[in-house]
């Protein structure tokens, strides 16, 4: 049984898909598979939802011992080997628990009505219509302080998620929406990332932190380092003593994972992540194996393999097939973690990428971020269909989802 | 001044669009402009919200004498040329209401939680999600008779959306989802279109309207006619003494125009229409055009012009011209309506055509309605898109929008 059809839990249940007498049940809250990596993309009106999201269904439609239900498990009970979805027990054999993490306040939840985070669809629309509703209401704002509040936006968080944000919205405010709002110019909007750390994009060199700062720079994000947010209100986020005024803050800084990692009576580490074994089971009990984001696992000693859609894959991949080896009675095997690196992008030619000893920048940095993304990206159909939509964006500096939709169906239906 | 963004002020704004030394507000409550023939293919899983819907700042955007407003429109002084939006006043000299229509219950406005209707795009992504999750809740249930009634589906109305929607309902229930549930057998599923009147698609001739009722029932969609609804619930419809069990119901049954037409001291038609003079304005305001859904205007005395996209594009052009000829102190003109006939699709491949004399059905009739429809779809980058999207889903009976998100963000934002 595999929980998280996320980057982990679909990668395993893809090596255990028609393999004879093995019956694997999969299940997710979402009927979906979410490309998160192109979230963003969503959030700043570049692509549309069904873009980056993939029916769970579809994906194994000609898988036939791989059963996939949509049900939100909420129990687990290792010792009598069930699990607990929609108040009914399910019995397994072997689990793997892949489900992910969400954003962490760092137990400040009343921040996230003013700062949301970008972990789902709905959050993702949830930001554009935000950043698309402040622009239309700067338009109508004659109060020159209340228009520069309108056209702030404020991102906390830089890593990757947050610098990709800052960059797209920086295009936006200077490209994307000029021509189409009059009494708006693109100087009178600040896009401000805020980092706690010293530098952004801390899981990079120096140099490329270094270069992401000048790239952001020329698309006109200002980046404040050694900022720590103290508090988020409607109007504005506080470092300290100091105010800035933003309608729009978006939650891009630190994730928790999955709360049930608290029913596993395992080890966890600080940020609430299981300890797992070498081989990626736990400890205690080596037939459930947990991975991606809920797992801590360190291949060098003191350094925990980062939450990113690489480590998910591979240890998803890993997992089914010790449990494949399991079911043989064979030993299972340490995972090994293959890094082919990392990127972030900057804006519509820009990007940061560093795989081992080689890093490099600028457009052909880009280049290799925009293929290997529509490489990943599942389903023939999504690969031309984002394809069109980012030739698009970059021929015409439109953007091809820009749609306010109300946050609920209610809003709307009793108008006329 | 222009009120509403959709066909008729669109059009009427794009023919003042340019024009030297008249300057025009498009208002609309929406950023965008939907493309409604086509909101049933979104309800149906078969486009993205973004495909249908362009920002109407972006039609204009090379227009620099149209100024667009995302505002509601709540008041009307017609004596003082006045008009209260978002609780502000703006002054006109010339005004064009098109507001168009929402749906009407018939004085049973309770009936919406459980059949919505099909005007907006929140609402066709909420009944695409209403019918994707009961096929996720058919696939766990055990109860064969809950089993059928989550697989039963219930469209009232039988004009061209009820049509079009009960002909893709039944195509998905057939096709598309067939090889993705494995609990649920396409013959357990019932699609059931209910029309209060003697035939279906009654704007058409007999003959069409026969050839609909076959090309449905080959998709397995059940057709009863003479069948006026008398109560909806949650758990299904009541016609008259006879209950049909159903989890999912859709209204399109009926629309009522803007309640902005109360306020305009003109006579109504019996459904709210403001009775227009033949050039469009109203009888006591020569200044003050109602054009759309939201006028009556009898060409044929007895036979009013009907709610279809045609009259309501044409009726704008023809505003704004007789507006033009007002300004140059000339007579305006009558409007003249050119019926180039009308359409609807059943399925992935048949359609019913008429046209004056001229009608046909079958695949012919489908493959004019798709260039048309593509044809009119505004904007390059749509059509593309569209076109992608609908041989994606010819070529392989796949839907390629079948995401289930929540109706508000804030029902996932706390889940892990």
């Amino acid at each position: 049984m595999v929980i998280g059809g996320g980057f982990g839990g679909l990668n395993a249940a893809k090596i255990l898909a028609n393999k004879p007498s093995i019956l694997v049940t999969l299940i997710d809250r979402r009927n979906y598979h979410l490309f998160q990596p192109l979230l963003y993309q969503v959030a700043t009106a570049g692509l549309s939802p069904a873009d980056i999201a993939t029916p769970i269904r579809g994906i194994f439609s000609r898988a036939p011992n791989i059963h996939v239900r949509l049900a939100d498990v909420h129990g687990l009970n290792l010792s009598a080997k069930k699990i607990k979805a929609n108040g009914h027990e399910i019995s397994y054999n072997y689990l793997i628990l892949a489900c992910g993490a969400k954003h962490s306040y760092f137990g400040h939840a009343e921040w996230e009505e003013a700062s949301p985070g970008l972990k789902t669809l709905e959050q993702a629309t949830e930001i554009r219509r935000r950043i698309l509703l402040a622009y239309e209401q700067a338009e109508k704002e004659a109060d020159t302080r209340s228009k520069m509040e309108l056209l702030t936006f404020i991102i906390v968080g830089g890593g990757p998620t947050g610098v990709e944000l800052a960059g797209a919205i920086g295009e936006i405010a200077r490209y994307t929406l000029e021509r189409d709002f009059r009494e708006v110019h693109p100087n009178q909007s600040r896009v401000i990332l805020i980092e706690a750390g010293g530098r952004i994009l801390p899981s990079f060199s120096a140099k490329l932190s270094a270069r992401a700062v000048l790239d952001l720079g020329r698309l006109g994000v200002e980046v404040r380092t050694n900022s720590r947010v103290t508090n988020v209100t409607s109007s504005g986020v506080w470092l300290g003593d100091e105010f800035l005024a933003a309608r729009t803050v978006i939650w891009a800084a630190g994730v928790q994972p999955s709360s049930l990692n608290a029913q596993l009576g395992a080890a966890c580490d600080s940020s609430g992540r299981v300890i797992v074994s070498k081989d990626l089971s736990l400890p205690q009990h080596r037939d459930v194996y947990v991975i991606g984001d809920q797992a801590h696992l360190e291949l060098t000693p003191g350094q925990a393999l980062p939450g990113l859609a690489p480590v998910a894959i591979q240890q998803g991949r890993h997992a089914a097939r010790n449990i494949l080896r399991q079911i043989a009675g064979r030993q299972t095997e340490p995972f090994q973690y293959v890094n082919k690196g990392q990127m972030a992008t900057i804006g519509r030619r820009r990007a940061v990428l560093q795989a081992g000893p080689v890093q490099f920048d600028g457009f052909l940095a880009w280049m290799t971020w925009l293929i290997v993304h529509i490489y990943y990206l599942i389903g023939f159909r999504n690969r031309i269909m984002v394809m069109l939509d980012w030739a698009w964006s970059y021929l015409t500096f439109q953007k091809g989802a820009r749609l306010i939709m109300a946050d609920d169906w209610h809003s709307y239906r009793r108008k006329s």
